[in-house]
């Protein structure tokens, strides 16, 4: 940031106090890029197991002391939560005539989107710069949170014409602080993206679960299955209440991607049906390449070795 | 077994020397079970590596020369090819009128329950026990190879009413020795259960990849994926000729629960564009439910502390 910015970075305040936000505290703590961090919720519990765990230095269930003590509010709530609580913080915002970043970490932008114009009648709130780090855990909670969960991982910001640019450098400096790698993209691609490589596989692994859970030989099928099946629907361990919002938040998108993949797996059940040995090996083969490439290309970029 | 048995347990053949058949001779020479391991193919390389690596003790090109080895044939090549296999093994088998037990590995049973009765003229040759080991690797070949990759895994067996007891006692005790937990199922079960939990799977995480991989935007969308995706298409990197002859040969009972699956998928996608969220909500839930406690079983069963 330059330092003529009229944006300071001193004071974070986290709306919705989990592993996200947990996480994005402790690893600005550790990298100095703040000062002060202050969790905002409607429940004490998980804030005090903040302040207790050293995530956050204070708490309030007061939405005007939070957005009064604030430099730069992050959303980390649920989608839907996140949504309607732009309504509550972006007017006092507004009201409070500082230079206060606001941004989230929802999985969908297009819905926050639209509820940002709506508020900003009809243009984006020059404040707002809207955000998606891709990390995340098979735990949640406050407890679950680590300093390094966004180290190497992707943060995927949709900046506007309409926003302040300031406020658009503070949140990369903000991410890039974490060691994660910042992205730039549109509000559209990063739905599409999203459906495509979250989104679709989520619904899918619990469409299969719950699909066999209820079949006739439901117990049986379960009682043989191996190591594939247990990586191939690890995410339907998924929130259901957070995967069910992200469903709503990102449909259109989602249905898109949901009906191209249908037709897909038609041909392919035509090509099985009508033993198309030469189409179902194409078919095999296309997508072990793919699948390879990208599989070696996040080894890179993420320093694991799973396969 | 008991003392009385016509069968013994010598020198077992291995028909197609890769991961499956090298970890099962390895796993055989640790417990003792046999003494000498021969391996037939109709390439040397991999055979000539296997004696190489002390997996086997032996080979030939010769299947007279192969039947003529064994107290023990165990069929670890793909699943049609163990189908065009028993063709050339069984007539030897009887003509020797030794006391041979043949037994396979092959991931689907009906096929080559069906080409059995055929070359018995209808009835199930009593030296045939089918079998499937639920074990496997994401590496292959001979190098690959572990005494350790059955232990604590599962290995179905088919036996027949026409099957020979004494037969069947040997090939249980065989892979019991490796460590695993042995469980009959008829030919049927087996082929649903592995449909369901394994077949299916594969082809869900094909077509998904190849979707993704044909579409506009695809090489953004792999840009972008994270983890839960490179597990949910993990088994996409699985090899496509394998999988290939898999599909066709469990043909019915993959298309049976591909027709459940998209059935499935096309609620949940009503469910989406109905915006239900209660119907969202309670799927996710079930699946979520049914998978945590198949994942608690897994880990149970195998020690895995994977989530």
């Amino acid at each position: 940031m330059s330092e003529t910015s009229r944006y300071s970075a001193n004071t974070v305040v986290i709306i919705g106090l989990g592993l996200i936000g947990g996480s994005l505290a402790r690893a600005l703590r550790s990298s100095g890029f703040s000062q002060r961090f202050v969790g905002y919720g409607h429940r004490a519990p998980s804030l005090e197991r903040g302040v207790e765990l050293g995530v956050i230095d204070d708490f309030t269930l007061d939405i005007d002391e939070a957005v009064g003590a604030a430099d730069i509010i992050v959303i980390c709530t649920p989608t839907l939560t996140a949504a309607s609580l732009l309504e509550e913080i972006l007017p006092r915002v507004t009201a409070s005539k500082r230079s206060i970043a606001v941004t989230d970490a929802a999985s969908v932008k297009g819905n926050l989107h639209r509820k940002a114009l709506a508020l900003g009648g009809g243009s984006m709130p020059p404040q707002l710069v809207l955000g998606h780090p891709i990390a995340g855990s098979e735990h949640s909670g406050v407890d679950a949170s680590r300093e390094d969960l966004y180290r190497d991982h992707r943060v995927i910001l949709t900046p506007e014409a309409g926003n302040d640019a300031e406020a658009v450098a503070l949140i990369r400096a903000m991410w890039e602080s974490t060691g994660a790698q910042v992205i730039d993209m549109s509000v559209e691609q990063h739905d599409r993206v999203l459906a495509a490589t979250s989104h679709l596989p989520h619904v899918l692994a619990y469409a299969l679960v719950d699909a066999l859970a209820r079949s006739e030989h439901g117990d049986d099928i379960f009682r043989y299955a191996a190591g594939g099946f247990r990586d191939f629907t690890r995410i339907a361990s998924s929130d259901p209440v957070m995967w069910r919002d992200i469903s709503l938040a990102n449909k259109s998108a989602l249905l898109s991607a949901l009906d191209d993949f249908t037709a897909h797996l038609a041909q392919l059940r035509e090509a099985i049906a009508s033993e198309d040995a030469q189409q179902l090996e194409n078919t095999f083969s296309a997508a072990k390449q793919a699948r390879d490439a990208f599989a070696q290309d996040l080894a890179q970029r993420t320093g694991s070795t799973k396969p």
